[in-house]
């Protein structure tokens, strides 16, 4: 459910501020409900929404128990699943059930699925849309069929344009936006696709089935939102229909669901890179935040304690020299500055859908001629700087060599497995951009330092 | 331009694959041209233009050249930016600037913008459209301006519904996709919007200022993509009218656009996090691909070699007990994890726009807070596995509190400089995604192991 066209004219855009804030906050100590009501009644329910998200939970259910029931469900979408469970709260199953009937069946089918149990059951038998909103909860959260709505209009193929325009006048006010009306034949199948234009340009008693777009680019409710995500972004949708296997039509996805999902694909890889859990949000609680982050911590640490054993092992060979302890975070970092970047171009290939398995190999041979060439420039400039510096006393030369052929050796491997990592992730199905995370990083300190080690003992030890 | 409503019930969406790409470049060799049209009369432009992209220089000309000249344009505003330049290279002026004029006009200035000076000076006065495309060249790329184009229809506030639908009627054709009709007043300022379903809705003699759209939510001209995408996102826009300081209408975004900001928003940050350039694509050469690369690693070398730098100057220390070389990775690893931790959130924060000035000190006070418990904890395990590994000889349990210690100030600092870094960048219009890149981890690695040292001198040696 949306707002009908005449409030939708009243509505302002504004920017939350601090100021906003300490002005609502103030009005609701002072129970100004009616300066409050004139204040919401111009506001977008996604800014009512942020406004709430801002205050303390029991400022933020006293605004929202002033909105009127439409508008509450309308605020109630634009929430965060979260603050959804804190408005909620205490209201009792038929209030809830009436909220929920307002809402998209999408929507509606994500907030349920957050319940607990029990209420979940009591709700779901309250509800207009009960046999809807259960068939979404089949699907997984994040595929195709999980953020499908069953808000679309519908014709049978011997419809005619007016017929059709009929339809989307008597469903207007509870699909919105409306981009298409979808034809379908006697069985349900789906069989073509109307977009509102369409209606316009064509005389009402010309039949639908010779005007309608015959090829309508569909999806399977099974299917990846990653992969809805980048089919409705190249064909340039803003509708997709989801039909099952005997192409019977199931729901829609609109192209504003889309955004979100590759929202929430930019976070995910985030949260990869830097290692922490995607659920921690600004308003978390100390200790919330700390057990989120401590565990990607702790890994962290058992893996850095192995690139120690490494220089442990090592120990006699620095007695001998502790000149070669100098260029420990030099190998440490460079390996890691190596492998991000050809990781970056492999993990963008493989998102976009632009690097094929059967481009792998050539791939794989460029990003060792990439290193090559990088390797061996890097490689010179710090055997000269070493030179110039005199580091290594009487040994310059052997330690500029070791150092050298040591950072040589390390771009070459790091950038070899930056490239070669996020494929083999792909192909075990895990995100590529956890090649880009800790984990990796520190498998290439450990791989850098044993390769200096090594190097080291041949070059400048013995 | 797009494709009238009847050519597009003929396209087919294809998985392009190396098996397809075979056959097609067999079809070339074999000047099969009746097969290779029959072939692409089926296929989206998009997938034409894909299919280019994966072809030899030559090949995809040749390809190209098959195609009527509306769809010649059609591929060519789906081909990237180097490709375009490659396939009109050698056209007349003239071929160009029809080509040109097929295009939308926010595509065709987006091509011009990327030709040599003088070539672009005369395909210029060649166009249609001289004008708005002139227009739409003075904006900045990355600004509303910059991606809006000037194709919509508009009827006066004095129109009728009738009215507007016979606008809509004459304009289908080049306006495509269609969400809403503008209306203005005299002054040709922008005073309401109507959705084609309302046209679909009121009688033909309903006066359009009855039932448009009075609070339509616009942009001005030079406002950044990135600020357009989130205000499309925000409201669930379509379209969104771009205005001048007089509300007079300029041009409008589609949402089709928005998205392809977003894709282009997340590679920024990837390259940002992982030193490359930005304008490295698969099929570039070994040459392009390393100097690309190599001033990142450059700068990557002079940072860390600063750490080795710090290494040098504890040698005496280090000869002393070279066990504590045990823990250089140790401390610059985890001071990468700590910091990337908490500058992921800061940057999400910051690029959603929901962590605002007024909340910084809480934050960072709360950042502290997480840091003092998780580096705790750590610091005990590290004392704890000293302890039980036995290390440092005689001295173990000075040891044990050396890097405990070290440790635990590690990831305060770390931790802390995460959160505040990005904050810093942002406020001084740099990209906060900076902060998760090598820089910063580079800047965190001297302070970390010039931590240690320190901490190591008074707690180990002394």
């Amino acid at each position: 459910m949306t707002p009908t066209l005449a409030t939708m004219a009243g509505y302002v855009p504004i920017t939350i501020d601090a100021h906003l804030v300490e002005n609502i906050r103030h009005l609701i100590a002072e129970r100004e409900d009616g300066m409050l009501l004139n204040l919401l009644a111009d506001l977008y329910p996604v800014d009512i929404a942020s406004l709430m998200e801002r205050l303390p939970e029991q400022e933020a259910r006293y605004l929202f128990l002033l909105l009127s029931d439409a508008r509450k469900a309308e605020v109630l979408s634009e929430l965060e699943p979260l603050w959804q469970e804190r408005v909620i709260e205490g209201f009792s199953v038929e209030t809830i059930a009436d909220l929920l009937d307002e809402l998209d069946t999408d929507d509606a089918a994500d907030l349920v699925a957050e319940l607990p149990e029990a209420l979940r059951t009591q709700i779901l038998s309250e509800l207009e849309d009960e046999e809807e909103v259960r068939e979404l909860l089949t699907y997984g959260e994040e595929t195709a069929g999980g953020i499908m709505g069953t808000e679309y209009v519908v014709v049978p193929d011997t419809a005619t344009i007016e017929e059709a325009t009929e339809a989307v006048r008597m469903h207007a006010e509870w699909v919105d936006p409306l981009h298409s009306v979808f034809v379908v034949d006697e069985k349900e199948r789906l069989v073509g696709q109307l977009p509102l234009k369409t209606l316009l340009l064509y005389p009402g008693r010309t039949p639908v089935q010779d005007v309608m777009q015959q090829e309508v680019i569909t999806t399977l409710p099974h299917v990846d939102q990653e992969e809805v995500a980048r089919l409705m972004e190249k064909y340039d949708l803003l509708v997709l229909p989801v039909v099952d296997e005997q192409q019977k039509l199931l729901g829609r996805i609109t192209i504003d669901d889309v955004v979100d999902v590759i929202r929430e694909e930019i976070e995910e890889d985030l949260y990869h890179i830097s290692g922490t859990t995607g659920d921690e949000s600004l308003g978390d609680s100390l200790l919330k935040v700390s057990r989120g982050r401590l565990p990607w911590l702790l890994l962290g640490l058992v893996g850095t304690m192995l690139s120690g054993i490494v220089v442990n092992l090592f120990q006699a060979g620095l007695q001998q020299a502790v000149v070669l302890a100098t260029f420990i975070p030099v190998m440490t970092a460079m390996a890691g500055n190596a492998a991000i970047q050809s990781s970056a171009i492999t993990v963008q290939g493989l998102t976009s859908g632009k690097l094929w398995e059967s481009d792998l190999v050539r791939r794989l041979l460029k990003e060792v001629g990439v290193a090559f060439i990088n390797g061996g420039v890097l490689a010179i400039l710090l055997i000269g700087a070493i030179s110039v510096l005199g580091l290594g006393g009487g040994k310059t030369l052997q330690l500029s060599l070791t150092a050298g052929s040591a950072l040589f050796s390390v771009i070459l491997l790091a950038t070899t497995n930056g490239a070669l990592i996020p494929v083999v992730l792909h192909k075990l199905g895990i995100d590529p951009a956890v090649s880009m995370g800790p984990f990796v990083t520190t498998a290439n300190d450990i791989l850098g330092l044993a390769v200096y080690f090594t190097i080291a003992s041949f070059l400048f030890l013995s």
